[in-house]
């Protein structure tokens, strides 16, 4: 199976397994209690902490364990504002996390405005500075995004909240950045930054959150005061540690596998481009992450192709899995995709260890898949506005 | 090494690393995605929700899986409540993740009281009447204490408050009982009842709320819509797929491993009793879980206790590991413990293999490491009140 889908979800680094193995079996003291072996886990967990801050450019008391990333998002957003009244500014194109959670604010009184995106998903900065003024108490910009792999310039946009809007919190989910490109919160001048452990081939239920210095976090789960007291819980020790693990491993080269990423990317462009007609690309392959590419087929329905697919052996997704078992359209509507195309967005994303070899075999059962699909609807005696019905193979 | 602190955490179950490595590696999709090893995924936890829910007497429907059973206290408290004021009635030995979401509510504007307890943390059941009013919109009391194995009669408490309070939603903490007693939330009454996995031997980092159906909980964590839009989140899957295998394995004797730890218990109250001399025992032997036994000694200071014992080979706690590292003092007060004996609590809490052999190390262990602190305090010239001072040992 050829697995296209890494944004949604990774497979775990065997290696990790014999880190799960030790902290479940040998050392699974619980970190709180008293005794040595006890200790030494805190101390385990201070260590990987330790790994997690240095790979965002913190400092180790800036990092906050969480569940998900979308946890971590969640107390970004609802743990930080010390304002009960004020703007908040989102990035239209932001991950349900985000995007779910600023409606959220909104119920609770703050004035939430969406900043608009090009039809590439990337934040309009002429836009974002409209919105922004003193009144504004957080903004919340993701810096790879989800769906299309568009990559904002957080610093750039740091800078801008700064003269605009002093008082600003400035988060951002870099749930899809982090270990892909270099990432350090301090040159991007963040308060907040979420990321996630299942993205980068560490376990699920594992996130966590930078948190400047100085910024205070409200709490979000009540209890024994374990993360600094903003979440309490006994820790996902096993998690963590593998968490940590992976990312002292395979953080090291992260501009090489770019390098590698972006040139299997470029030829999965070249060769859709090249085999296929009617199909629009949601990706800027300057601005973005080479990990995504995202593309709508005109008038296919992106889920049939996904299971045709899968059944020639090659997995993709239909954008965000969050969202993919809700009919939203949201995001074809902020990327101003048109409704003969917004169902047949597809979205593949890489890890660095895909090849061209994998694109090649991809790109052929897509050909195979859209035959098949025209086959069957020509044999259809339905009239009805079908699937694939201008959709054309070169 | 004797492990006794088993009410802090335990040691995974070895047999569920299968289970662990099969969705870490081979069945790692995201469940939310639209093909079929994603759906295969849906599916596997649909079934591990049957598995929980059947374990609680529940519909498949009443389980929500999260982080932990602290989260799932949290979740219960605050995201049940319809009302925006009214009175919150709270057990005065709840675990921190209650008791302190508890005073959230109050600075949320409830009106929140705490129900004393007797000298083994058992709820005043008259003095919870007395509280009870129309006012009540929320109870939440244990159902095992987590520091005396105090067992809560929930049927009689929830037959009370539909008496007293009928508005009021009735929640309780399981975590220390669920595995270990026979629990069924249809029989108890309870309207909402947490559980954690790494209590039971699975894995930390998951944990498990039962809402009764047609109770709507408010969203904990925006995101996607996972967990019934309650608690959005790439599922925890290898996880929630071990504490389902763990469930499902071990809790076919809860009566057997319960008359077996109840032997135990009865062992270790005699032996501590033959062999020590003022000794305060915290636990109820009737009316309470076997698997925790709390006592006290005079003038001691548990946690120099505890590193004694851990040098000769025998780990036990002083408490909830969740409290250990803060001075509070909060329990012992509430249980009405006396100055001289509240820093010396010690909480032995077993697992079902603990053994009569295990509890023999454990007396001796204590025996000579009473000794010894003894020796060093005769040793000692000074004159200050020092541990021990009036322990003797017979």
């Amino acid at each position: 199976m050829i697995y296209l889908d890494n944004a949604a979800t990774t497979q775990l680094d065997e290696e990790c397994m014999d880190v799960i193995r030790q902290y479940n079996l040998e050392c699974f003291y619980n970190p709180s209690a008293l005794y040595r072996k006890a200790m030494e886990n805190g101390n385990a967990l201070k260590k990987a902490r330790g790994i997690i801050s240095k790979s965002l450019g913190a400092g180790s008391q800036e990092i906050i364990f969480t569940s998900s990333g979308s946890e971590a998002d969640n107390i970004a957003m609802l743990c930080s504002l010390r304002a009960k009244t004020g703007r908040v500014i989102v990035g239209a194109s932001e991950h349900s996390a985000v995007y779910n959670t600023a409606l959220e604010l909104k119920v609770r009184g703050y004035d939430v405005e969406f900043v608009a995106c090009d039809s590439y998903g990337r934040t309009d900065l002429n836009k974002l500075k409209d919105l922004l003024d003193e009144k504004v108490v957080l903004v919340s910009i993701m810096h790879v995004c989800n769906e299309t792999g568009a990559l904002n310039d957080l610093a750039a946009i740091s800078k801008i909240i700064k003269e605009k809007s002093p008082r600003a919190i400035f988060h951002s989910d870099g749930v899809q950045a982090y270990g892909k490109i270099d990432v350090n919160v301090k040159a991007l001048g963040v308060d907040l930054y979420s990321v996630s452990a299942h993205k980068v081939h560490a376990p699920k239920g594992v996130g966590a959150l930078y948190c400047r210095s100085g910024l205070f976090l409200k709490t979000f789960v009540f209890g024994g005061g374990q993360e600094g007291g903003v979440r309490s819980a006994t820790e996902n020790l096993s998690g963590i540690m593998a968490f940590a693990d992976v990312v002292e491993r395979n953080f090291k080269d992260i501009k090489g596998n770019f390098n590698k990423v972006q040139e299997v990317r470029a030829y999965l462009k070249e060769q859709l481009q090249d085999k296929f007609d009617n199909i629009k690309i949601n990706t800027d392959m300057e601005n973005s992450s080479p990990y995504i590419f995202s593309f709508a087929l005109n008038s296919a329905r992106g889920e049939v192709l996904v299971h045709c697919l899968e059944d020639k052996g090659v997995i993709i997704g239909t954008g965000s899995a969050c969202n993919s078992q809700k009919s939203t359209k949201r995001i074809p509507q902020a990327l101003g995709i048109s409704n003969s195309y917004a169902q047949g967005m597809l979205r593949v994303s890489f890890n660095e260890k895909n090849t061209k070899e994998e694109v090649d075999v991809f790109i052929n059962a897509l050909a195979e898949s859209l035959q098949e699909l025209i086959k069957y609807q020509n044999k259809s005696t339905s009239k009805d506005d079908c699937i694939l019905s201008r959709l054309k193979l070169r």
